[in-house]
């Protein structure tokens, strides 16, 4: 069953509320710009190759709406929506890649074209495209990933690398539903993924409605679920990896990947290769977005910690490369020794 | 500022209903055995010592309600109330620490006194005095752990082993409160502690009111904070310690320890004598109680997980000796090489 975060449908971007799930499956219908980027602010829409997906269609939906009647007057609109995307989330790199591509489209769309119009539905055709392209992404990292999945593995995974973090299969989690097709046995441990649970409520959700053999845990539980129920390795997605293989991705992955070292198991990250940030060397270069105290503070209306209290909340961590087995992307399995060359 | 989670007070015992803070603080005079154990089960009253303190109170409470005219009578009352007491927490060993110094005050007064009355107000009394002993070796550890802080540390907690783990000033956060006192300058990160949130709710409570610099992270964010924020030293309680050194704590502090390692920096338990089991060799022989899959699916009435999942719950894990630094009794602190000698 695929479900379908985002699509584009009759000039409006569709795309589902994660922050209603486990509980509610409700999408949303949604033609303005400015509605999209509280989206991906408050994590109705996340995951690093999804809001990818999403900033590219935000950038045709700023081009549809742009009511000047010159060339100019267009592109100022769509300078404003870029930077205005940009600003949602600092740390996933296929944002930045995303919109560059579309932006690289605008340029070419000038040369093409002087018809407004014939311009803006090139911009709508290129982030189709891109949407189209990261299903494809998703189901071939499946494919090279599941190749890693051994009859009785049980293997442990944290946040949301799924259907619901991309437009397809997902990239972490689409390794499971590949080896699913081709009758592997295995099972799946699922992190809570505090704060914002996107594990018990996103990850289990969509590995139940595929009839993975999935079961949750809190993420301080992680560390003796390897010991005691025979994790046999650990696999994430990310949101930008540096050249050197050092990989940012939700919180808690840098710890499992500590455990993995601990406890003598691979250690695995799946992510397009958009998720590479050439530009950038090493896992330090990398921003890592804190968020703000609430999320710690409470959860719906119930309060969790004392008001006043100190936070510190940090979204991603990075995990440095010597602590990663390989990483897997569309274009195959890449050991993380010969990563560099990639 | 000590609080006093729990006391006995005109025969009744008086406890504070931990589920309710941070947001308030709430006494309840109890004088009834079954409202006792359901709070000990509920967590209304928890802390590995404070449980010890609690069912030995509990037992004083059973041998005054007990309507029974002959000793024999009073006797069987007695041996109910003990099976009670033991099937609330199976992990803590405090709680048979506590039940069996009781038993035997039970005997011995047996062989003191003929006067019914005169047995339950010597029960009474040797339960105040465990209550008073408590007090004393939270000061104890308090003293001697303080030894190990020095100006600039900053210091990782799990769960709470604080005032509300014991009828004192804690064992672990005893050791803040003594090195603050001592005119320490050193601040403190709580880690959340899911499903139930001592470290947010309890220990960030209690920190907060002895006006020491406590910020809150959640359990997936404990190893970046480590590494980005320099945590010098991790120092948690223990609800049972095998004759080795193993030792059985809230869940996620085996990966507490686990991260220390990787970080080369130590990892202390901080915990009374009668934490230490004797009659157990190593950390597989303690019993891990399992607790309820609700605690994962709700917070409140809110829904966090989807119908139906699989969870697994464990509610402690075991650290191997192996990467624990040091263990801190009332009676000094413990190389761990040393340990097995005490």
């Amino acid at each position: 069953m695929l479900l379908e975060p985002i699509r584009w449908s009759k000039n409006k971007i569709v795309f589902i509320d994660q922050t209603k799930l486990p509980v509610t499956l409700r999408y949303v219908r949604c033609k303005d710009l400015g509605r999209l980027c509280d989206a991906i602010k408050r994590l109705e829409v996340r995951g690093a190759p999804l809001i990818g997906v999403a900033v590219a269609l935000g950038y045709a939906l700023a081009a549809l709406n742009s009511k000047k009647g010159s060339i100019d007057g267009l592109a100022k609109d769509l300078k404003k929506a870029s930077l205005e995307l940009k600003s949602t989330r600092p740390t996933a790199v296929n944002l930045f890649w995303a919109l560059s591509r579309m932006e690289k489209a605008f340029s070419k769309a000038l040369g093409l074209y002087e018809d407004i119009d014939k311009i803006k539905r090139y911009l709508v055709k290129e982030a189709k495209d891109i949407l189209s392209k990261d299903k494809d992404m998703c189901r071939a990292i499946g494919r090279h990933g599941a190749r890693l999945i051994k009859n009785g593995d049980i293997v442990l995974t944290h946040c949301n690398a799924g259907m619901l973090a991309t437009a397809g299969f997902g990239t972490a989690l689409s390794i499971f539903y590949e080896a699913k097709k081709l009758g592997k046995r295995f099972k799946v441990y699922a992190d809570e993924t505090r704060p914002l649970m996107q594990g018990s409520r996103l990850t289990m959700w969509e590995l139940m409605k595929n009839g993975i053999d999935a079961t949750l845990i809190c993420d301080d539980m992680a560390c003796s679920t390897i010991k005691n129920k025979g994790i046999t390795k650990i696999i994430t997605g990310a949101d930008r990896i540096a050249r050197n293989g050092d990989s940012a991705n939700k919180i808690g992955t840098y710890g499992l990947a500590v455990f993995a070292r601990h406890h003598s198991i691979p250690f695995y990250i799946a992510a397009p290769s958009s998720t590479i940030d050439k530009d950038i060397e090493t896992g330090k270069n990398i921003p890592i977005e804190e968020r703000k105290k609430e999320e710690l503070m409470y959860i719906g209306k119930i309060q969790t910690a004392p008001k006043g209290a100190k936070v510190y909340n940090p979204a991603f961590d990075v995990t440095p490369h010597e602590l990663i087995t390989a990483i897997i992307t569309e274009k195959g399995i890449y050991d993380i020794k010969r990563f560099r060359r990639v």
